[in-house]
């Protein structure tokens, strides 16, 4: 896949998002403006480039699934919804537009993200074209990404920390990224694996791959922030120092967490070795992780 | 089912509610804790108690589903600590103990709502003794009972209508209840009957006592705010009046409502005949509305 078909892939989502809301059906048009709001507000949309691009390395053809990408991308949404609110992270801008409660109100933004997690469950459910053991099975891999064993949990983690001002060790850093952004990585990648009728052997590949890719992706993260450019990365470089958040710089040192990125990159690279060319986009996305600039 | 059995029932769902927590597996301890406290804080374990005896009434053993049961009360509890929130209703009371985020903060409070509802439904596709498709029918069921056409819609039109300080006509008030409160109702009911192998007549028989259930449970609890007893219902008598709230009582008359109440009751009744002594309980249980003082 190159940048034009990543390109049409972006469009293709974003169409499918906007359609899975069933405006028509709607209790409450305020709810699903604010909804509709945040999920349209842009963005990589990696997490659902995730599903597709796991179902292409299987041999199947990663668009046939878009609906289970569009569950993942609204399970993400939610999850910055919630984010920025005023008792957690406190943004009033993402991507450059206002974040959902500087518009709707806390109370609305809550209730958006509530709406768009519970949604999200509803649209894979509604797939019966899958076999419902398969159905099950990728429904199950979002609640474990999502849940308090998962991204939620990693959320808490994060959320005391910042509370207490308190540092993380490396160890706690894992886990807690692990968590927050690692865990829906992994339900993306083998959401979309599952789906494509992956064996468990490939299954597991992929399941390495997620788990180096999330980890790789945390990693450039914290190295951007330190030698990043303010206008590219769209927030103020050197934000996490000023807060004294723990980052893998921080904890060790931008060499170190330089050598890590690599690393991780090169495991996640061996990986996917058993697919050959049907992986070059998810072996040209992990490799982009180290010369990304924003 | 006596008072003897139904208190047995709710201890075995207080029991397997915290079972459900895996603790042991949590990455935030304090998350955990944070949803066991919400968990545990009592209450009549109505909507549990319902999905069992919606089984009991197709001629199933209302308690081989009790995880099905504690999902929904997850569902239910989510609901609680959001709908408890500063920027929602800012109560600091529930059941004379104190609210989720007077106790953990605003944010922990977030997020222990969404894990409860995340794990609702990682806890139900757990159950792998019940058939695929049956347990996609469920989960399906939650979704949608749970969803922006459901509960959450309903307290979007709820916090839009507390927010203008606006009156809400009786249609407005019947479609804000059947959403907050009326669709779990019917996602319990309708949860028990179809894990319990209800066929499509009886389903629909449930569903009918399902939604008048809801409405009778919500028109009483309305009466009740203008003529119970404070010590007894646990919020001072006659609150929704002094807060201008629209209530079945406001909008139609003390008379009328108790019609109301009493016509959608034997409405309910009606629907449970093709049940026998089956559904003596659900009878039972929906008449009981009519004569409750909290």
């Amino acid at each position: 896949m190159d940048k034009t078909q990543w390109n049409e892939r972006i469009k293709l989502i974003e169409k499918a998002l906007v359609e899975e809301l069933q405006e028509d059906k709607a209790l409450d048009p305020t709810l699903c403006e604010s909804m509709k709001y945040s999920l349209t507000a842009g963005g990589k949309r990696l997490r659902p480039i995730l599903v597709m691009a796991a179902a292409d390395a299987i041999g199947a053809k990663g668009t046939d699934f878009i609906h289970i990408a569009c569950a993942i991308e609204m399970i993400h949404t939610y999850s910055l919804i919630h984010d920025d609110l005023p008792a957690m992270d406190n943004d009033d801008y993402r991507r450059g537009k206002l974040t959902n409660h500087k518009v709707y109100g806390d109370g609305m933004a809550i209730l958006a993200g509530d709406a768009l997690l519970t949604q999200a469950f509803e649209v894979t459910l509604r797939q019966d074209n899958l076999p419902a053991d398969v159905l099950l099975k990728v429904v199950r891999e979002m609640s474990i990404g999502a849940g308090p064993n998962g991204m939620v949990g990693g959320q808490a983690i994060d959320l005391e920390a910042e509370g207490k001002q308190k540092s993380l060790s490396l160890e706690e850093l894992k886990k807690m990224h692990a968590g927050k952004t690692g865990a829906l990585f992994r339900a993306a990648i083998r959401s979309g694996a599952i789906v494509a009728g992956a064996s468990d052997e490939e299954l597991a590949a992929l399941t390495t791959y997620a788990d180096c890719f999330g980890l790789a992706f945390q990693i450039t993260d914290d190295i951007l922030d330190v030698i990043g450019d303010e206008a590219v990365i769209g927030k103020p470089v050197g934000s996490d120092e000023r807060n004294d958040k723990s980052t893998y710089v921080s904890l060790t040192s931008l060499d170190e967490a330089k050598k890590l990125a690599a690393d991780t990159v090169a495991e996640a690279v061996d990986a996917l070795e058993m697919f050959g060319d049907k992986a070059t986009f998810l072996r040209e996305l992990v490799e982009y992780l180290l010369k990304r600039n924003k």
